[in-house]
C-alpha cells in the first residue's frame, strides 16, 4: 500500500543492509544513484574522514565534531553522565546543563568509554587454522574461542601497560569470517552539554517508538587524555583530544527524497534466520516469554500488594520484565500484522532451488536444518530450566559455586566471565542484589516459577532434572535455611572454596551444587550446538553469498556492535492505506503537543521562540519553519542511537535516535516500504543551541556550513 | 501546521461557503482560479443543466443520472428503502439489491419523496409589506408567518389538487431575504439498485466521521410518475420520469488539487453567530445538554435494569439520546481543541471596528447584542421548563389540550403543526407512543427530571412554574390516576373539548391545563425574541454584507435546506505535524481493513477482484490501482449526503457522504486547513457495479465518459 499513496514522492528505494565499510565500493552505483558524491572507496578506508570522526561509547554511537576531542551523540546516551552530576539544587535532567568553558565541564563518570576504531584485520585464517571436520561442535567451539583469547591478548599486549587500546574478535555471518578490531578507548570523558530533558526527552515514553516525534534527542561530550595524548584515566591534568578527524555540520538542511549516510554501531540484527526460526520466535519463544514475563509481574504483584517499600523495592525489577514484554509484544504484533515467515519461506524455495542446480554436494543444507533444529530443541531446555530457577537467591548460589569451580584453574583457563578481571562486576552484582530482594517475593517467585515449569511440555525438561528440584510447596522451607539473603554473608562466599561449598547445609548452596551437573550438561550442549551452528552457518552463508551474487547483489553481515555504514533517502511512509507520516516534523508540532503536563512538557523560552517564529538561518524554505526530526529508510537498529547522519558530502545533518513502530520487527526483516529510522534534524539542534541554551561557545568551536543568504 | 507539512501540494485555498446557484456570478474569477470551466452564469441557472439534474430527498441530496428518471444518491439515504423491502428470505440489506428490469424495481415506501427544484423568487418585498417600526417582536413574528402562509397557499393552489408542486419560504440571513422555492414532488420512488452493506456501509459506526474511509455509499433509486408525465401517488400504472436533465458521469478521475463542485441541499449552519453565542454553547449549552443525555440514560438504564423487554422498548430512545449526545461531546471536543470563540472575537472586533468607522447610527449593534442576550437567557429558561417536562405522558398531554384550544379557531388560524393538515401527524405520534413506553421508566426520569430542575439556576426558573411543579417525591401518585398510558384511551382525547380538558382528573390532564398559561407565556416571550431577532440580525448581515463587500468579497447565508453550490479542490490535509492525510483511498485498503468481522467484513468476491487487481478502466494512472473515497475542500453539512461531486466540465465523478472528524465544528467555523469532506470516487462505484455486482443495465443506461485508452 505504502508505494501507492506515494506515487507522488521521489521512488522510495529499498535500503536495506548495514554494510561494513570495506564493502562500500561494491555498492558504487548504488550510492551514485540515490546521489551520494563521497567516493565509496573513501568512505571505505577507516583511516580517512569520514570514518575517523565516528567513535562508540559502547552501547551508542557518537562523532567527533570539533578538533579538540567534542562529541555529539543522543540525549539518551549522555542521561548518565547528567544523572550522577545532577543534586537537588543542580538539577541538570530538568534544567539542562552547559559548560561555557572546559573548566566547567563534568566528568561523565567512571564507566564512561569513548572508542575510536583505528584498525580492522580479517583473522579468519588465524581462528580456522587448526579445525578438524572430525571435531565435536564443543571442541569445535573451544579451539575458536582460544583462538580468540590469544589473537586479543597479542593485540592489547602489544599496547603495554598502557590500555590505550581495546582489542575484540567479533564473528561474522556466525563464523564465516573473524575481524580483530583495534579501537583507542578514551578513558576519561566528561560532559559539556545536554539540553533540558523537556527538550532532550520530549514526548517520553508516550512517544517512544512514535512517529510523528519532537524529541531534541543531543548532547555533547569531550574526549580527555593525557598530556602526552594518549588515552590515561580520569584526572584532573589531562587535556582534550585532539581528534585526528571531525565531522564538518551542516545547516543547509535537506529535504524529502536527499541521499543521507548513516555511520554506527548497530547491535544486534536476525536477518539471515530460517522461515523455521522466525516460526519459532513467533509461536513458540515469544508467546511463552510474554506469558512468562505477564505470570512473574502478577506474582510480584501480588507478594508486595499492600507492601510500599515492596513495592519500590521491586519496580526496577518489575520495570525490567515490563520493558522485555513490551518488546516481546511488539515483535509478536507486528509478525501479526505481516506474515514474514511465509515472505521467508518463497525466498528461503527460491534459495534452495538455485542451490539445487548450483550445487552438487547439498547436504550442508540438510545439516543447516538438523543443527537449527537442535539448537531450537535446546533453546527450549534452557527456557524451561530458567523457568525453574526463578530465585534470586538460587542464581547468586549457582554464580558463586561456579566461581569456586573456575577458582581451581589458572587464570587464563577460566571460564570467560569468572576470569580474575570479572570478580569486581560479580562482587558489585551480588551486593546490589539486596536492593531489589524480599525473602517473601523471592519465595513466591521461585514457587510460581516451579508451579509454570512443571507444565511445560516434558519434552523441554532437561533430563535429570525434575528429581533434583524442590516441589514448589516445599520451597517455604528453604528460606529460613539460607543465610545468602544477607548481603555480607552472601559475598563472604565469594572467598570459599569448592569443598565449603560442598559441605554447605544452606538450602540454597545445597540445591545449587546439587543442581551444578545438570546446568554444566547443558552449558556443553550448547556449545556443541554452537560450535555446529559455527561449522554449518558459514556454509549456508556461503552459498547465500553466491546466490546474491549471481543476482548481482552484494551480501552485509548481521549487526554485531561493529561499524557500519547505512545510506538511504529522506523518506515519508504509509502506516495504512489513505495515511503518510512524515519525512519532517516542525517545532511548530511541539507546541502542539505541549500539555503542561510530563512528557509534553516545553521550556517557556522554546514555546516563546515558536510562538515568535524566531527561525534565524535555521528555517527551511520548503517548510516555512525549523524542521525537529525526520525520517530516513537507512537500516539501523539498537546500538545506532547517537550515529550520525551526513548529507550527501559527508557532512553532520541529523542524529539518528529511533525508528517508528512499523519497524519494531525490522531485526528479522526488513521492509523497505514501512521500515523508517528517526533522526533529529542538526537545525533544530543548532537552532536550540542559539535561540534557547545560548551555547555559543560550542557554535564557535563547531565548523558549521550555514545556508547561502 | 497543516500548510507547513502539505507545503509540496498545490496550495489549499480556503474554499468555504454554500452558494445560492444565483451568487455564483459573483464568485466568476475565483471559480475559474481553481479551473472550474463550466460557466458562472450557466451554473447560477435553475432551468439550465447542471442544476436541473440536482434533487431533494428531503434530507439527502440526490442527481439524475438518466433521461428515465435514474437517480443516484447515498446508501445511507437509500437504506429505508432497502430495509423495508428486505425480510429474512431476501436480506437486501447484507446481499445488496439489483434490479435487472424495471419490473423487479421495488417501492421505496409511501415516505418516500424527490424533489426537483423549479422556481426561486425572492419573495421579500412582499412579506415585508405591511411591518411597521412599532411593532413589537411577537406581532412582526406573526406578520411574517401569515405572509409566508398565504404566497405559500397561492404557490401550491395554483397547482390545483394535483398536488406536483411543494412550495416553501425559508428565510436567507434569518430575514433579510426571502425565496419562495417551487419544487416539483415525485411521490412513487422506487429502489433500482444498493450495494451490500458490506460495501454500501463498510465501516460503520467505527468508520463513521473518520479518514482514511473505505465506503462505497451509494445507491439508485428512480422516480416514477403518471402516464401523463406529472407527479402522481404509487401505481402499477406510473411510469418512469422523463428527466428534463442529468448528469453525464465521468470515469475519467480526478486527481489531488483538481477542482470539484458540489451541488446539494446542507441543512443547517450557524456561521454568524457572535462570539458569545459560541461561548453560551461552548460553556453552558452543550455542557448542560451533555449532562442532561447523560443523566436521562442512567435514569432509563437504571429503570430498566434486568427487564429484558424494557431495554427493547427503551431502546430507540436510548439511542436518539445517545446520537445527541455524541453530536454535543464531538462539538465540544471540537471547541476544546481550537478556540473558535477567540477566532470569532477577533473578526466581531475587526467588523465593528469598521462599523464604527462607516456607519452613523450604530445602535443596531447594540440593538443586537440586546437580542441576542435575550435569546440565550430565553433558551435557558426554555430548557430548564423541558427538563422539568421529562415524561412522554405529560408531553401527550400538553399536545392534547393545546389541539383541543386550537380547535376552537377556524382552521387557517390554528397554530402551525395543530392544523386539520397536521392530525395525522399528531395522531400517529400519540399512537407510537405505546411503542417506548413504560409507566415505571417514564416516573422515572419525570422524577429525576425535576430533580435536576430543581438543581438549575434559580435564574432559569420560568417564573410562576415552581409552585405549579409537583414534587419530585409526588410523582409517583400520578401513575395511578392517569389512562394517557392506555394508547386508545389517549387518542380519545384527540375529539374532546376545551371543558373537557379543564374538568378531568386524569393527573396528567390536570398537570398540562395547570402548566398552560406558564407555557404559553414562554411561546409568546420566543415569538417575541424571534420577532426581534428577524428585525435586527438582517441589519446586522446587511453591515456584515456590506463590510465584505468593501473586502470585495460575497457572503452566502447560513444553510437552510435549500439547493446550494460550494467548490473546491481535491486535497489531503495534515491532522497534527508530522500526518498527511488522503486524498484517496484505494481498494487495497479495503482489503488491510478486513477483519471478518462486523463492520469490517468485505464481500468475497470484492476481494478476490482486490486480490486479482482486476482494476479495468477505472484504475487511476497516479494510484496503480482504483481509488474508493477521496477527500475536498469543498464546504458541506447535514442534508449534502448524496450530494453530486463534479469535475470542472460538471460532469458526476462523486458523491458526497460525510466530513473528517476535525471538521465537526465546521457549522459554526470553516477551517479551510482541516475542514475536509468525503467522497465516494465514482470509479469505485462503477468499478463495483461491474466487476462485483453485474450491474451491466444500469452501466448502459447512464452516460459514462471513460477514459481514454
Amino acid at each position: 500500500m505504502a508505494g501507492l499513496t506515494l506515487a507522488s514522492s521521489p521512488l522510495v528505494q529499498a535500503d536495506e543492509g548495514q554494510w561494513q565499510p570495506h564493502q562500500l565500493p561494491q555498492l558504487k552505483a548504488e550510492l551514485k544513484r540515490i546521489g551520494i558524491a563521497i567516493p565509496a572507496e573513501k568512505l571505505a578506508d577507516l583511516s580517512k574522514h569520514p570514518m575517523t570522526a565516528i567513535v562508540s561509547l559502547g552501547g551508542c554511537s557518537a562523532s567527533f565534531v570539533s578538533p579538540t576531542g567534542l562529541v555529539v551523540t543522543n540525549h539518551h546516551c549522555a542521561y548518565g553522565a547528567v544523572q550522577r552530576n545532577s543534586s537537588a539544587e543542580k538539577n541538570y535532567i530538568a534544567n539542562g546543563f552547559l559548560a561555557k568553558s572546559r573548566a566547567e565541564e563534568l566528568p561523565a563518570g567512571p564507566d564512561s568509554r569513548m572508542y575510536i576504531t583505528d584498525k580492522v584485520e580479517n583473522v579468519t585464517e588465524q581462528i580456522m587454522r587448526g579445525i578438524t571436520p572430525s571435531m565435536s561442535g564443543k571442541q569445535r567451539h573451544e579451539h575458536v574461542e582460544n583462538r580468540i583469547k590469544n589473537l586479543i591478548a597479542e593485540c592489547e599486549q602489544a599496547d603495554g601497560k598502557n590500555q590505550a587500546y581495546r582489542c575484540s574478535i567479533p564473528s561474522f555471518h556466525r563464523g564465516l569470517e573473524y575481524y580483530r578490531i583495534r579501537q583507542m578507548m578514551i578513558r576519561d570523558v566528561r560532559l559539556v552539554y545536554a539540553p533540558s530533558d523537556k527538550i532532550g526527552n520530549y514526548g517520553g515514553e508516550v512517544d517512544n517508538f512514535e512517529w510523528p516525534r519532537h524529541t531534541g534527542d543531543y548532547a555533547f561530550l569531550r574526549a580527555y587524555v593525557g598530556k602526552d595524548g594518549r588515552p590515561a584515566d580520569p584526572s584532573p591534568d589531562n587535556v582534550p583530544y585532539q581528534s585526528k578527524d571531525f565531522l564538518t555540520v551542516s545547516a543547509q538542511g535537506l529535504k524529502n527524497g536527499d541521499p543521507i549516510l548513516l555511520a554506527g554501531y548497530p547491535g544486534l540484527t536476525s536477518r539471515y534466520k530460517l522461515p523455521e526460526e522466525i516460526r519459532y520466535a513467533r509461536d513458540v519463544s515469544y508467546p511463552a516469554r510474554a506469558f512468562e514475563s505477564r505470570s512473574d509481574i502478577s506474582v510480584i504483584e501480588a507478594a508486595t500488594a499492600g507492601n510500599a517499600e515492596g513495592k519500590v523495592r521491586y519496580a526496577s525489577v518489575v520495570k525490567g520484565i515490563q520493558n522485555r514484554l513490551k518488546k516481546t509484544e511488539g515483535l509478536m504484533a507486528g509478525f501479526a500484522r505481516k506474515d514474514i515467515a511465509a515472505i521467508k519461506d518463497a525466498q528461503d524455495a527460491e534459495f534452495r532451488s538455485w542451490v539445487a542446480q548450483h550445487y552438487a554436494d547439498k547436504d550442508f543444507l540438510k545439516d543447516l536444518d538438523a543443527v537449527i533444529a537442535s539448537d531450537m530443541a535446546l533453546t527450549e531446555e534452557e527456557f524451561a530450566y530458567s523457568v525453574a530457577s526463578n530465585s534470586d537467591l538460587l542464581k547468586s548460589a549457582r554464580t558463586l559455586y561456579r566461581l569456586a569451580l573456575e577458582n581451581q584453574k589458572p587464570d587464563a583457563e577460566r571460564k570467560a566471565g569468572f576470569q580474575q578481571r570479572d570478580l569486581p562486576f560479580i562482587t558489585a552484582r551480588l551486593s546490589r542484589l539486596e536492593q531489589s530482594y524480599l525473602p517473601n517475593v523471592d519465595q513466591a517467585r521461585f514457587t510460581a516459577g516451579l508451579q509454570r515449569y512443571n507444565k511445560l511440555a516434558a519434552k523441554t525438561h532437561p533430563q535429570g532434572l525434575d528429581v533434583l528440584l524442590p516441589l514448589p510447596e516445599s520451597v517455604s522451607a528453604f528460606y529460613p535455611l539460607t543465610e545468602l539473603g544477607d548481603t555480607a554473608k552472601r559475598l563472604a562466599w565469594i572467598k570459599k572454596d569448592v569443598a565449603e561449598f560442598r559441605a554447605s547445609q544452606d538450602a540454597f548452596i545445597h540445591l545449587a551444587v546439587k543442581l551444578h551437573d545438570i546446568g554444566m550438561q547443558l552449558e556443553d550442549r550448547r556449545q556443541e550446538v554452537d560450535g555446529n551452528l559455527e561449522r554449518v552457518i558459514p556454509k549456508y552463508m556461503q552459498a547465500v553469498i553466491a546466490w546474491k551474487q549471481s543476482q548481482g547483489k552484494p551480501v552485509y553481515p548481521d549487526a554485531n556492535s561493529t561499524l557500519r555504514v547505512t545510506y538511504g533517502t529522506v523518506a515519508p511512509y504509509s502506516p495504512r492505506d489513505g495515511v503518510t507520516k512524515g519525512p519532517f516534523t516542525t517545532v511548530e508540532g511541539i507546541a502542539e503537543k505541549h500539555t503542561g503536563k510530563t512528557p509534553f512538557i516545553a521550556p517557556d523560552n522554546l514555546l516563546a521562540a515558536i510562538k515568535d517564529k524566531r527561525y534565524g538561518v535555521y528555517k527551511d524554505p520548503v517548510l516555512g519553519t525549523v524542521p525537529v526530526n525526520f525520517l530516513s529508510s537507512a537500516d539501523t537498529t539498537g546500538g545506532n542511537s547517537g550515529s550520525a547522519v551526513l548529507n550527501k558530502n559527508g557532512e553532520l545533518i541529523g542524529l539518528n535516535f529511533d525508528s517508528t513502530y512499523e519497524s519494531i520487527t525490522k531485526d528479522w526483516y526488513f521492509d523497505s516500504a514501512i521500515t523508517r529510522a528517526i533522526h533529529v534534524d542538526i537545525r533544530y539542534m543548532l537552532w536550540v543551541m542559539q535561540e534557547v541554551d545560548h551555547a555559543d561557545n560550542l557554535l564557535k568551536e563547531m565548523r558549521i556550513r550555514y545556508p547561502a543568504k
